[in-house]
């Protein structure tokens, strides 16, 4: 197998899209192509990360309509569709391509437009991923599955919703420096636990989860170009290698797992990561994790193997996961802050990874960021990619 | 990159499903795992292909789901969405995995219960695979793209509604054996176009083409085991080689192709997957085509190469293309009256290669086949992957 490094990047902004899902992932492609500038190297293979268009956005062979948009035709492309892991697992689809020897520059494009349907539809499509006869048909929706594992995750080691808390103030403080993320504002302990009006700002969505506890419905397109190791020379941009890709699946019921405040998926994804990568946690100098709910960033960030089980809370507390601390837990503001476009925020993530690794992250750069980490965590944990970066070839 | 070959096999009945979609795909991935007496190797990569189970069953995350139903985590999975060759294209994506050495023993699934949904929403659904813009806010169907094709396509070669039907004529021949097949009846020339009542009978859908020129909606799985060519030897049936695969796109809206009878995606495809094999169309025994519609089979068998471009039609007058004549076309009874689970098809057309170069297709088993092809048409051909089989590694 051959390395694979990614010699461009391109992201629009994420919020509510003014455009089609199309000319988003049309943006996001063409800044990731000027990005590498490729000059007259031909794409020889795409992968489109997407999970709902054929629900949200009347839009099936997706792939095939991107591509001609871009005027990329013949160039081979499909779409990958993991749930909320799409993103990553079309980066992997992509990483194989090139490994194999079967393509020479690939672009992998991810995007969602949640927003073309209303909030109550968007619950209803993300709600899909659940298990259909053993949770769909009873309306559990994503949010609900959180709170409960929430509730016995705070019952078993102590959190509490300070820390739930905490996790959305640190990464609403990393998003508000973020140009491209969705919400761009700050909060407080005060505003969101203890002020006059918590109930109206910041009132319950599935107890104990807040307003606040949830990321947001966002519409957004994210593009990686990769390259064998061997031609990244080749590009504009510093390249970045792919050094390590884990995946994992678990059972698909929550209720039905034999502790469900444990996340197998996301330790072995993150195993067989660091093990490809021939690294170890402590080489790890930021990470992006998958904060679709916050309870659910302190339990990857045990489970991947930087805190041990249950002592996740206490790191963040101590301002360890803090832009300036020990590891920097989504710096990006994550998809707590910068938004969550199902489908594409694998791509995303490893998006931010490489503007990290590259030192072109700006306001929120961690400084010198050498090797990279992102947890893309789909279904309710049950089918989980993991991804480790490395600046250089 | 190794060498790859298909080591199991297993698809349902085709036609209206009494099952779920997950129990479809479920029930032909025991049959190819059955087939192939995987023994306690273990499963390591998993690839689905699925259309619109998004929209039409809501069930996202599908390839998570299946792993669940088939106790198969943690193993990697996750599905592929290229419209109607989504098939192909994730026993492409299968045959990545393994060439690379990612996996050495992947699962591809298809499975599609269109059924689910009544049949305008069904022929709605397979719409969001044309432009958005320029087609589908129009109004346009497949069948209408398909009847427009069909219409230029007569003028410029002489093609007649006789040649469409003896297309229906010989695939419900060659179905009528099949007994996964949807559609098992014969039909006549006198009763699709000559006789008493042929407007009741076989009415148009979509002038010149009438219902008999068009497929059925199917639901259906099916279900390919991949190995590396060096370990088939482990396994209980005689391997077939994946020998070459070629894919290529095109301009999406038809009407802004420059030649609107054109195929070049086909053409292409067709190319690449045999020169990637070493072979040419003179070498190929047997033939699965995408005929969901009746003139598909026809253009198709000439971009390929079986004819010289505006022959096939005599091709098939002279009978070469029946079961017994020169280039069996679809002797499993093809999408007219197999079915076409829209993103199943791609493997069922693979698991019909597979039991022709083993001898296995009973009464529908062309002599001594050694070598096989398929086309899977996504879009209205605009992503088109061709697959080369050969017997033995």
């Amino acid at each position: 197998m051959r390395d694979v490094a990614i010699v461009g990047v391109g992201t629009t902004q994420f919020g509510r899209a003014q455009w089609s899902l199309l000319k988003m992932m049309c943006e996001a492609s063409h800044d990731a192509i000027t990005d590498a500038r490729i000059g007259d190297r031909e794409i020889d293979g795409i992968f489109v990360a997407n999970m709902g268009a054929g629900r949200n956005n009347k839009t099936l062979g997706i792939a095939s309509a991107l591509v001609d948009r871009m005027n990329l035709y013949p160039t081979p492309a499909e779409a990958i569709e993991n749930g909320p892991a799409s993103g990553a697992s079309a980066v992997k689809t992509g990483y194989m391509a090139v490994a194999s020897g079967m393509c020479d520059l690939v672009l992998v494009c991810g995007g969602e437009r949640m927003r073309e349907v209303n909030n109550l539809e968007a619950t209803e499509c993300v709600s899909y991923i659940s298990h259909r006869y053993a949770e769909y048909v009873y309306g559990v929706t994503l949010p609900a599955l959180a709170g409960m594992f929430a509730r016995l995750y705070m019952q078993k080691y102590g959190v509490t919703q300070e820390h739930l808390a905490m996790v959305a103030i640190k990464n609403h403080d990393h998003g508000f420096v973020n140009r491209k993320a969705h919400i761009r504002e700050r909060v407080t302990m005060e505003g969101l636990l203890h002020g006059p009006d918590v109930a109206n700002n910041n009132p319950y969505v599935a107890d104990p989860l807040r307003f606040y506890d949830c990321c947001p419905v966002s519409d957004g397109a994210s593009a990686v170009l990769l390259a064998p190791a061997s031609m990244a020379g080749d590009f504009a941009k510093r390249p970045v290698r792919i050094a390590g890709v884990g995946q994992a699946t678990d059972c698909q019921a929550v209720h039905e797992r034999p502790d469900p405040t444990e996340l197998p998926a996301v330790r072995i994804a993150a195993q067989k990561a660091f093990q490809m990568a021939g690294l170890t946690p402590a080489d790890i100098d930021v990470c992006e994790l998958h904060d679709a709910f916050t309870i659910l960033e302190i339990a990857e960030s045990e489970e991947c193997g930087f805190f041990p089980k249950g002592e996740g809370h206490k790191a963040l507390e101590r301002g360890e996961t803090r832009l300036g601390g020990k590891l920097p837990i989504s710096p990006s503001g994550g998809l707590k802050a910068r938004g969550h476009p199902v489908g594409n925020t694998g791509v995303s993530q490893i998006v931010e990874l490489v503007l990290q690794l590259r030192g072109e992250a700006g306001p929120y750069q961690v400084p010198s960021a050498k090797r990279g980490f992102a947890v893309n965590f789909g279904g309710f944990g049950n089918n989980v990619v993991a991804t480790v970066l490395s600046e250089g070839v």
